[in-house]
């Protein structure tokens, strides 16, 4: 039998806040008692648990797929940058003052020159870029590394969301025209839709960011946003057209057919493990974990449930269960734990955001069927022996695209248009989410908004181009060019 | 036509130094020119090119696969530890003093406390370890990251070889027993020598190292060591068994069946970028890289040698072979470029070690041949149209049969007895390699040899424990109490 009691354990698998109503607390109980990571001893360094880092390996292998199936090559760069490479990169953008950590001592020695801990590798990885690159047959070069970054922003820990140091993808490119980094910048950007609406079951909304808010002496900034069911926009994925900026200043050209010297046009973009974050906190509930089955470590968990008489056949059925959803790749544990019992596993494994459960009773095996169970709704389904791998993948279906729908119906209830200081500022201190406006194009407007809620412009949406909601600037009154997404962000 | 004077060019692809006679300058030479890496402009650093990059994919996948199917998960600690932390370790074991990079500034401020930026993780990992695991259920528990870690050690820089910063995996294991850790400790190993002998086709030979060099605080240090074609050994990888020294210092303990309170064993173990210096070092030659199919980029390439009025058909047959190999699931490029002559691209290819070159002549289209040509030696096949695939993976096959022969050749002619000062250091002096000797057990006999020559004792051979090759030490003539190898060695 057990030595622990179920009860006393089955308190540490309570989340104690709900969601609704302290969201940020309960975020952080969700990922500690998920399993997903702990906090450093340092502030804003995290550990990534294995169940954690099972998810991060999920978002890679995707977006590695899908980045070398277009062209995309991984290598690796030095994890310090000298100070006068970082200095380089201040002379290209004015007030260019990153925050970063600085090695400064190696060994019992100090540095002749101090390193930092790379906060993102342009200043390192385009002079290498410009030295590989002689002729238009060398492009387009397209690099991207997986590695950690670290930037020294003074703020409380939020695993996956605010860390110093976060794990994530870098992809540097450089092309002979400006159509070409555009149609690389939009490609980056799509994978990352991708992988959210395909893979993360979040629907998103793609746009670009306001001109003073984009990557530094870059162009154009688009970016992946997706609404968190607490009411602000998580910019979850940037891809940056550079223009040519950053080509000059590294001396980045090439020769073209007709033997002329061009400069490059470059690209970056990034996915960090803020996409994780978004996951967890658009999904879970008060129970615990919510994963879809794209990325669930195990999508299903057969729990048996016996007495002693019935003890063997519903094991032996269970095992049967077990090795034939096995054999058809799907990814199923069988709880057979002697010392816990069934409402403790319902629990631990709803905690852990297995999308589906199978139930098997004596039951089950005389009738020859298997009880379904869903994450996160509970809704139960039988279905015949016979039809296991159907009735399961069915379901897990099913949970993908309600978890999907779920997502989705909060992000539709909460794009408010809205018009004039006063509602505007209304609109989002009621409602959160985003409020769509017509917007004059000046930062003084979001400034203004800014200034009495922590609000700002977090993008331009793609499609609303060239068609502005409101004919004037919801904040000021002047003419119109765009329309802006104002909301508060993580 | 070309841009570039196709001589020009084949000037760059020309490797200067020879192997046999400038090992070190012909290795860097190869790394460089077959877009391996390249140096950073801090000392000590590098940058991996894809086609470098590459290869560590492949001893990651494979590794991470065979880790995972025997129960290890990955995890992401973080990349700077305390330097409190640090210093704990130092109470475990005595004169720890490790050469690590200190971070002491975040942004404009100083740190209270300095941190180190990994030059290992046992002192950051172990104290969560000891946090996650209460019961004998939470055991083995086997967690590993693939990470970069930096020692700063003030030498020369050779690319993958000795770097302040290297990319490698971090096992690190908790067990019930002895006899489970060591289990453990030996699987890690085998698993280590079936990546060289199977995927990079390098020999090896396992060993412990001695106690005086082995991993501090721990217990015993097992390890791959590979003999390079300049007569160095090549310590390819490490497995420890830690005993419960570092459990009992960061109190990693369980309860056992009978509530008992126990101290774990622990494991720690890893392998480095070091294995793709092995694998440059062991198999290129002075035409350049050479590798085994198992992990080249490209293992085959398919050069169509044509005249105006036999381009077309010869490159329409080049294409169907292409796209029948591709669709078998070899790793095959056409070179069909115009502007490059067919012996440029065969230099090309070799110096990049691509394994196998199919040649496409008009006479092959007409008499429905294909003719193979395997790197290193240059020795030419000719097959059937028909049995292009077979044909193809038994040439592989038989590349990489040669370079292991090889390889094991040069270490089967190079281990050496000898028996006493003199006839150890003539014989190391003389002919490099491995030198086996009895072995008293004393490291004063190993200093003696160390001050006279830059040789020590890389291992003491696994399958020889029990038998020492001589009776009596070979440097002090006391007893023996088993056998050293003595070699120079990286």
């Amino acid at each position: 039998m057990s030595d622990d009691g179920d009860e006393s354990d089955a308190q540490s698998l309570g989340i104690t806040k709900r969601k609704e109503y302290e969201t940020g607390e309960w975020y952080a109980e969700v990922v500690q008692k998920a399993d997903l990571a702990d906090y450093a001893p340092m502030g804003g360094f995290i550990v990534v648990k294995p169940r954690g880092y099972a998810l991060w390996e999920q978002v890679q292998e995707n977006l590695d797929s899908w980045f070398k199936a277009t062209g995309v090559e991984n290598a690796y760069f030095p994890m310090m940058i000298p100070e006068s490479y970082l200095e380089r990169e201040s002379d290209i953008v004015e007030g260019f003052d990153p925050e970063v950590a600085w090695v400064t001592h190696g060994g019992h020695e100090e540095l002749e020159e101090r390193l930092a801990v790379r906060p993102t590798s342009e200043s390192i990885i385009t002079p290498y870029m410009a030295e590989w690159t002689r002729s238009h047959r060398d492009l387009p070069l397209r690099l991207n590394q997986w590695c950690s970054v670290v930037r020294w922003e003074a703020t409380d820990t939020k695993p996956f969301f605010r860390t110093k140091e976060f794990l994530w993808q870098e992809g540097h490119t450089a092309h002979e025209s400006e159509a070409d980094a555009w149609e690389e910048t939009m490609t980056r950007l799509e994978q990352y839709n991708r992988l959210y609406e395909d893979v993360l079951a979040m629907p998103t909304t793609l746009g670009r960011k306001p001109d003073h808010d984009k990557f530094p002496g870059g162009e154009t900034t688009t970016t992946v946003e997706a609404l968190m069911p607490d009411g602000k926009s998580l910019q979850a994925g940037t891809s940056h057209y550079l223009g040519t900026g950053f080509a000059e200043a590294y001396d980045l050209t090439y020769r073209d057919e007709d033997e002329e010297e061009q400069v490059c046009h470059t690209t970056s973009w990034g996915l960090s493990w803020r996409a994780l974050g978004g996951l967890i906190m658009t999904h879970s509930d008060d129970q615990g974990l919510v994963l879809p089955p794209t990325v669930a470590p195990e999508q299903v968990v057969i729990v048996p449930i016996w007495q002693e008489d019935t003890r063997e056949e519903v094991l032996e059925y269970c095992e049967q269960l077990h090795a034939e959803l096995d054999a058809d790749g799907v990814r199923v544990v069988l709880d057979d734990r002697d010392e816990r019992n069934p409402g403790f596993k319902f629990n631990e494994w709803e905690l852990k955001g297995t999308p589906v459960r199978i139930e098997v009773g004596p039951n089950e095996v005389d009738d020859e069927e298997i009880t379904l169970v869903h994450r996160p709704d509970g809704e139960t389904e039988t279905a015949a022996r016979e039809d296991l791998t159907d009735a399961t993948e069915d379901a897990l279906d099913t949970v993908y695209a309600k978890l999907y729908a779920d997502a989705e119906a909060n992000l539709e209830e909460n794009v408010r248009e809205a018009h004039g200081r006063g509602e505007i500022l209304g609109t989002l201190g009621q409602h959160g989410g985003y409020v769509k406006t017509g917007w004059c194009g000046e930062e003084a407007c979001e400034t203004e908004i800014k200034d009495q809620i922590a609000a700002e412009i977090v993008m331009l949406p793609l499609e609303e181009d060239t068609d502005p909601v409101h004919e004037t600037c919801g904040v000021c009154g002047e003419d119109a060019t765009e329309t802006a997404f104002f909301a508060k962000n993580y």
